[in-house]
Parts: C-alpha cells; structure tokens; sequence
C-alpha cells in the first residue's frame, strides 16, 4: 500500500447514519462492503449469510479482485455445492473493522476524512460485527435469513447472530468455532501483535501516512497463525524435515522447506492485508465470550432459541479444538434446543473447514436439505 | 548488552586446540564454561553430566550470577534430591554456541579477536554440543560418565552422547526429548528466528558493534517459543481470560493478563540472552536427527548399546509428545537395549520436565538409586 486509501472499488452499501459499538463510541458513517450470489426469491426467505473468517473477505465463491484467486469458498457456496446458489442467495458481507471495503481502520476518519482511521479505529467486537451484518440483511429486506453459516471467526459470529437474533435465524451452522476465545488462542494472536508494533514500518499504526507497510511484522504475524491453522500431521505430510538444499550445511540460512512457505505464506499476506485490520480483528475474537453476560453460562445465550444449529468440529484442530464445539452442543442440549454436532475426522487441522472434507460438505449439504424442506423451500 | 563482549567471567578450561564441527568448518580455539556440585570419587566413576535445555545454562543448582534466580533444576540436582550431589559429582557445561562463557557466537572471532564471532559463527549440531561436552569430561579424566541426564534440547543431547559414545555412559535419562526435530517444531522457530531478523535492531546481526539489541525481536521470539512450552489448561488456569482492567473497552491496549504476562517472559529474557546464540542453537535443534544416518532408522543409532535408559515424558506436552518418547523406546526395544519408559501424568505441558512433579522425581530417583547398585557405587 504506498497510499492510505486501497484502489480497488468493492460493491457496497452506506449507512449514513453509523452504528453504535459495545465500547460506547459511535461510527457516524458506517459502509458495509458485500456479495450476493444465487437470487433471493419473491418471500426473500431463501437467504444464506456466510460469515468469513480473520483473513478472508466477501469474495466467498469467484475470483477475488485482489489477489486473482478462487473464491475462498467455492468448494462450499456455488451451483450445485452444499450451500447451493442455484437454490439460494448466498450473502457475504465484509466484516466491520477488516480491509476490503467494509468500514474499518483503512477508511476515512470520522472526524479527518483525509486520512484513514489506523489505530483510531474504535475497538470492535464480533457482536458489532453481525450488527452490521443486520443492518445489510434489513437493507435487503430479508426478515428471517434461512441460515447464517460461517468457519473459525465466521463461526463466532455464526453463534453471535443466532445468540442476538434468534427469530431471524432459521438455521446456523457455526464450522470450527468456540464459544470463547481461550488464553492459548490469546497468546498466539498476541504473538502476532507483538510483531507488528515491533516493526520499525509500523509507527505506531501511521504506517499509511509514511508510504510504508509494516511488512515483516504482518509476515511473522500471519506464520504464527498459519502454524496453528495446520494440524503437526499437515505439516510433516506437506514438508517433513525435507532439506532445501541437502548439500549445505555450512551457513545459518533457510534450510528446511517449511521454512520457506512459511515465508511465503506471509509475504503474499501481507501484500494484501491492513496491519491495523489485523490488531482490529484480532482483537475482536479475543473478546469474544458468549456466555460472558449470562448468569447460567453458555446456556443463557441460547434460552428458548427455535433455531437449528448444526456444530461442525475436526478432530485434528488444536485451535478450536472438538471440545469447544462440544461445549455448545451441551449448553444447547441444556435449552433443548435443536442440534446436530459431528466432529469430522481430518488430519487437516482448522484450516480444514477451507479445504476438501467430503464428510463435512456431504454432512453440510443433508443439514441444509433437512432444514430447506422444514422451512418450506 | 552495550558493548560486544559480555562482563560476567564464568568458570572455563580453554582448548586451544579447537574443535572439528559437522559443517566441515573448525573452531580454532574453544572454551568451555562449566560448574561441578559434588565431588568426583577416587574412581571417577560417580559423574552424572546434566545437558541443558535452550535456554539454560550451566547454573543447574546455585543462583544464577547473572539473573540473581535459583538454579534452573534445583528441583532435581541437589544435597538430597534426585540427583543427589551428595553422592555424585554433578557437572553442566553451557552448550557451545550459547552465550555463558563457552565458545558461541559472542566469544572472539578466531581471525578478528577484536570482535566477537555473531553471525560468523559457524553453524553447529547437538553433536558437535555433545563432543565438546566430551572434550571436558576427557579433560576431568572421566572414562565413563554414570549418567547423563537432561530435558528438550538437553534430552536431544543425551540420546546424541548415548549414540555417539555408548561405551562411556552408563545410564541415560532423555526427559521430554525428541529423535528428531519435528515440522511444526522447525516452523515455530522459524517464527522467532524471523521477528529476531525483522527487528531493525538485529543490524544482519551486528548488533553488538552499534551498541544495541534485537530486544523486540528476541522477546517475540521467546513468547511464542513460550506458548509452545505450557499446556491450553495451564495457561487457562494460570490467565484465563481474566481482564487486565476490566472496566474498559475504550482503547487497543493490553488488555489480557495472559499478554502482559508473556511480554514480560519475553523483555526478562532479552536482558539476558544473545539473540546470535538464540538463533544458532534453535538451527542445532531443527537439524537434530538422530536416525537420519542410520540405514536401519533409529534403532542404528542405539545397535549393540549398554547403556541403560530411563525415558520420561509428559501428558501434556504437545511439544514433544510422548509419542516422540515412545518412537525411541521402540527403537531401543528393537535393539534389545535396557529401557525403561514413563509417561508422568501432568497438565503443566512441556515445561512440566524444570517444575514440581513428584511423579518425575521419584521415578528419576528410583532409576538413579537401581543403576547405582548395578554399578557398584
């Protein structure tokens, strides 16, 4: 980024008059950035959020205009996938606090719109975040989405929205997520965070007024949290100990080829991600605690919730691990609410909710089904 | 660190005759700091040598006269403790390449003894660790050590002194070690080794001729090394989630005990810790393979071995798992070698080998007191 605000134009919408936030500030212009795939029908009751996760965007299921991939999902949303665009409107929007179109640090100061928000940025929460994702979903004139669906952070708020809106919920299936963010979960994104502000190219979040980007602290981030994406058992499958250049031994440089897609996996992250972004986010899932404001724990949040949940976990994720998911499928079970859970067998780790698990989209395709024909669609 | 060359004289033998390493290269001169607790008996045959981990040092049971803490295991090295200096003459030397007194990246450049070596230093292996250690033992008029005992890095240098020298050491106690380092491991490294060459302070590693340190660097480093040494439930049970100020959600701050908790591990070891030492002994670490020259896998490395082992590691450790442990008592057990294996039941994760376990003492006192009898002592 050699400028403070991001060339591309992404497909949005204004609110002019803001949104409230949990910290007690108040955006006073508010722009939520989304895509819609597949069409609404005339009752507007065929719609389908998909929430995406801490690095993903509204580009959910065709080539994303900035870096000239697929779409981060288009093994799960698309004609004839298990959230089928032929049948639904799938809506993602790009969440409050990220980088790509939706307000956030990169957008321009309530109060100086010459210059972008950076580290003034009001503290978000993943309650804020699905706010505004209510905002879009009224704007739409959709009164009850059909089902919010969402993995890791998009989990989170799948469970945010089913918690704040139940009656606008018919289905939510929360992928890989947790009902709070543990202090392992904490430290990991702390260790990212560290090394952004650790960046000489970070000064102190203003990085966008110097034409630089704090790169090497982005990349260091986005390894530490790539490492906890992938299972020990992806790792060794993918690199082993396999040397890049068996012959040397003799200098200190990068020899093992973990070490270099590690490096790569940061470096083409941080051509694309917002640093400030990346704190706002972070930060975000840290204070996530659903069952936080709730006398009776996990429980209260879901008191009397006529929405059917599908919980999705993959037992060789250590990050949000199967017992999380467990957790909320007992804490359903205690409100009798409607719940289906499977942990899916994969040695993929979290990121395996991006990648090819036929049982889980098999097992997500009969859920949506089920609940299409008791929705009446 | 102002100045190039560190103040505190530790207890040393030079060998001006250097030191032949893996990479080909040779040290020209060689030092190594050590300290003995206990006294060598007229035989010479009571010496248990204690390798230490990463971040140890040799001040395994006495103040540290450069932190001002305890020895680092006076837990298990002590009058009366499992390894009882009582009864044996305990030795440690810092591992070459460290930064207390043996040759390593601070020591004196061999063609420019007016700098020290820093990223000049020649890369080195847990082998070229453990034949320096064997220089000392050689130097002491050792023939055989009774045991050699230590945890992580200092468990990899004890399964390397029982491959390389099986007919010089009597018992062997590798404690939460590896045969090899794993993919994840190389990969967390990676993470701190880059921060460390992010910080603009690091200088390619000429630090010390401005005066400065890759403080920032070298704390990131050491909190994500961190993490990966307690378990989810200890670090939940020490932090939680507990707010640092509860009362507000106003700023971006720290805002998690558990974040302020690892920046201080990370700026009490950047006071005290060379980042060039930091960066050469975690290559050591990710190029230990023990089985990798042996045809027959890592039973090759143990063929025809006396030497009795104890191998201990614990439930928690996700580190270096049990199954790392387990994988070498199977190779032992193919060899027919005398092995005996527990796994000690401890949610304190990989750390658990330098804290209060009972269970881990007793049995290493049990194994002590058994080889003592089978060598006459």
């Amino acid at each position: 980024m050699d400028q403070p605000f991001p060339e591309t134009l992404h497909e949005s919408i204004d609110f002019p008059d803001g949104l409230a936030l949990d910290c007690g500030r108040r955006l006073r212009s508010l722009t939520i950035a989304y895509r819609v795939y597949g069409l609404l029908n005339a009752a507007r009751s065929n719609a389908i959020l998909v929430c995406h996760a801490l690095t993903g965007d509204q580009y959910v299921a065709e080539t994303n205009p900035e870096t000239g991939k697929p779409g981060w999902w288009d093994r799960v949303v698309g004609p004839g996938q298990p959230v089928d665009t032929d049948k639904f409107a799938v809506i993602c929007a790009n969440v409050l606090g990220g980088c790509m179109g939706t307000t956030g640090p990169r957008s321009p100061h309530d109060d100086r719109p010459d210059e972008p928000w950076g580290t003034d940025f009001p503290p978000v929460t993943i309650n804020d975040m699905v706010r505004a994702q209510k905002r879009l979903i009224d704007h739409l004139g959709i009164s009850r989405l059909f089902a919010v669906v969402g993995g890791s952070m998009g989990g989170m708020q799948t469970l945010a929205w089913a918690a704040m809106y139940p009656d606008h919920v018919f289905a939510a299936v929360p992928v890989a997520a947790c009902a709070y963010h543990s202090a392992q979960n904490i430290a990991f994104h702390e260790i990212g965070r560290q090394a952004i502000a650790a960046d000489p190219a970070f000064h102190n979040g203003r990085y966008w007024a110097k034409g630089v980007t704090p790169e090497r602290g982005l990349a260091v981030a986005r390894m530490t949290a790539h490492i906890t994406y992938v299972s020990e058992a992806a790792l060794t499958r993918k690199f082993g100990r396999k040397l890049q250049d068996a012959a040397t031994l003799s200098e200190l440089g990068d020899r093992f080829e973990v070490e270099s897609y590690l490096q790569y996996q940061g470096s083409s992250f941080v051509r694309r991600f917002d640093a400030n972004s990346y704190l706002t986010m972070t930060r975000a899932m840290d204070l996530f605690d659903l069952a936080a404001p709730h006398e009776t724990g996990l429980a209260g949040a879901f008191a009397g919730s006529k929405t059917r949940f599908l919980l999705v976990s993959f037992s060789s994720d250590w990050l949000f691990p199967t017992a999380q998911s467990r957790a909320i499928a007992w804490a359903l079970n205690a409100v009798a609410a409607n719940v289906s859970f499977v942990e899916v067998k994969s040695d993929k780790g979290h990121d395996a909710f991006l990648l090819d698990e036929p049982d889980f989209h098999r097992t997500l395709a009969g859920f949506i089904a089920g609940c299409a024909e008791h929705a009446g669609l």
